[in-house]
């Protein structure tokens, strides 16, 4: 592999808040392109409910690791941008991953962790996709150095991924909560609103339709689900409900 | 493999019903380009009513021509997963079709067909677009043989494109039919519930605001339309609704 | 041309009013990539209003610079299309516009305008994007020159940016306006239906919840916005609407 040339293109995830009617995605493969031409941009999803870093650090322990070694995943879902909560580069089994210390790494592997060193570039106090996240990205594309990204940091944010909370409702309606499947093995009740949920299957097909239940979905988490409708919309919870 | 560097990438395009919000559609392309890095993505939509097999036998009829020849199209709508559905891979008009034996290739031309040969590969029961199609896509994009994915068989599902059915709704509300313009030349009347609809017209705006008609699509089909309204929601029908 | 091969792929990006539910993006996609195989297609957005050429070319003006010099965007919202209007290709700041002459470019620089000659090419009368548009624009990324596209015209159409309307609604529900900030530096009054919008903030902090109110957003104009609230929402605008 003495020329890089035939190496395979690098890969840069993208993880965001923005949604599909705004250019904000399309500007930060621009500034991407205009870097590093040769990456290969795959999205992963931009319809994380604004603001909620708990979704965005699930979806993103979903994904990255069906990734091939040495990808870049960057994240923005950044509710503190512009104030003081630091631009951060980890590296952690094998992969990158780019966005801002406010938790949305919390679910990869630890591993070092760097603050981006912005020095006087002129980012603007809203947009450090376009500004700052994206050119560190790229630069690591380009097969630049992680060391020189900057300084590597002791205390990065790590969210307690104890919590019990809803995670991420998924397109049918599931509710998957942080609670492992694994860690849970015997009976348990989960109080949702004035609803108890206490059955426990293994497939949809042998709960009744209509009937409330939990599930070890294909992410190892325990889901509530509601055969042949949505658990969502019947108790009314939200991303970031607290169980 | 010295020359394959200078063929263009294989193209390889993407049919669900995985939507959006969910990471389904990203890890599988984080497969896709694990097993082959030179792999040109397309998403075609993944916008799908979910488990709607004929809505996406259309819509696949709808673009597949459109690619180069040699494009392998993966198709995952795929509400049988984890029975005993079959694995299919389709040779036709030179092109390769990937996805579950379950009817959704039924508008595509017939060709030689071979069940896939997944061997002792730990498949999950949930999510054959990643653990099987998605690994059979790329094994064709690098170039493997059709025949060594499996073996042919003679009798794939085809469904009936006769049947009287809502095959899509566009985004203006218009309701794609079942049924060919140019099988129906004459005139020809459509009761949807309570609703009769038989004029026929050439272009929409021969037509007064808040009226039904029956319009020659870009497709060829008949669709149901109001100008200036979205027929679906006037109507109430939905992708699947018999005619 | 023998050096081409080690030039970056040429980015062709789209903005089209498709949506993500109707098969026309992959179509387009299969015609570009059929005729360049090495381009490399961005999305900008396909959510744009349909047939709302203002914000058309609003979303453009805020993306195409962030692109590499050389790209090309194709925008087809094209509520003419099957018309006279005239099929265009724009070339200016070093970028290609490729689309309808219908006002689309008119927040791009200026620069020269070419009809595109479609000759005897057999176009249908609903679809430009994958007939014309997006065959001009894959010329264009396999270094066809652009003179020999068409012949030169004087008069393209440019919609004037001085009128007072709502550009666009981002996905938080904010009104961004066709107002500059930087033309109206001083204190502005708004008016939208019976409410009337006095008050300028810099931040979004300093202003109570549920106070509508005029900021100057990462664009340039100024928006009218809602502190925890959906501005839209809550006056009943949408894009286009005349302030």
């Amino acid at each position: 592999m003495e020329t890089t040339g035939k190496q395979p293109a690098k890969i840069i995830t993208l993880l965001t808040d923005f949604g599909h009617q705004d250019p904000y995605v399309g500007i930060m493969k621009g500034v991407l392109l205009g870097l590093c031409p040769e990456a290969q941009i795959v999205d992963l999803t931009h319809e994380v409910i604004p603001y909620q870093i708990g979704q965005a650090a699930f979806l993103l322990e979903q994904s990255w690791s069906w990734f091939p070694a040495g990808s870049i995943h960057l994240v923005v879902v950044d509710p503190g941008v512009g104030s003081v909560r630091r631009p951060v580069v980890l590296q952690a089994a094998g992969h990158f991953f780019v966005g801002p210390d406010n938790g949305v790494f919390s679910r990869v592997p630890p591993g070092e962790v760097r603050e981006i060193d912005i020095g006087a570039s002129p980012a603007s106090n809203t947009f450090h996709g376009r500004d700052i996240f994206g050119p560190a990205a790229a630069r690591l594309a380009r097969g630049h150095s992680f060391a020189v990204l900057g300084s590597i940091i002791q205390d990065p944010v790590r969210l307690s991924v104890e919590e019990k909370v809803v995670l991420h409702i998924d397109r049918f309606g599931n509710i998957i909560t942080s609670l492992r499947s694994a860690s849970h093995p015997g009976p348990i009740t989960l109080r949702v609103g004035n609803a108890v949920i206490k059955r426990r299957a293994e497939t949809y097909a042998e709960v009744p339709p209509g009937e409330l239940f939990l599930i070890e979905g294909s992410s190892g988490y325990l889901e509530i689900a509601l055969n042949q409708g949505s658990a969502a919309a019947f108790l009314a919870v939200a991303v970031g409900t607290r169980l």
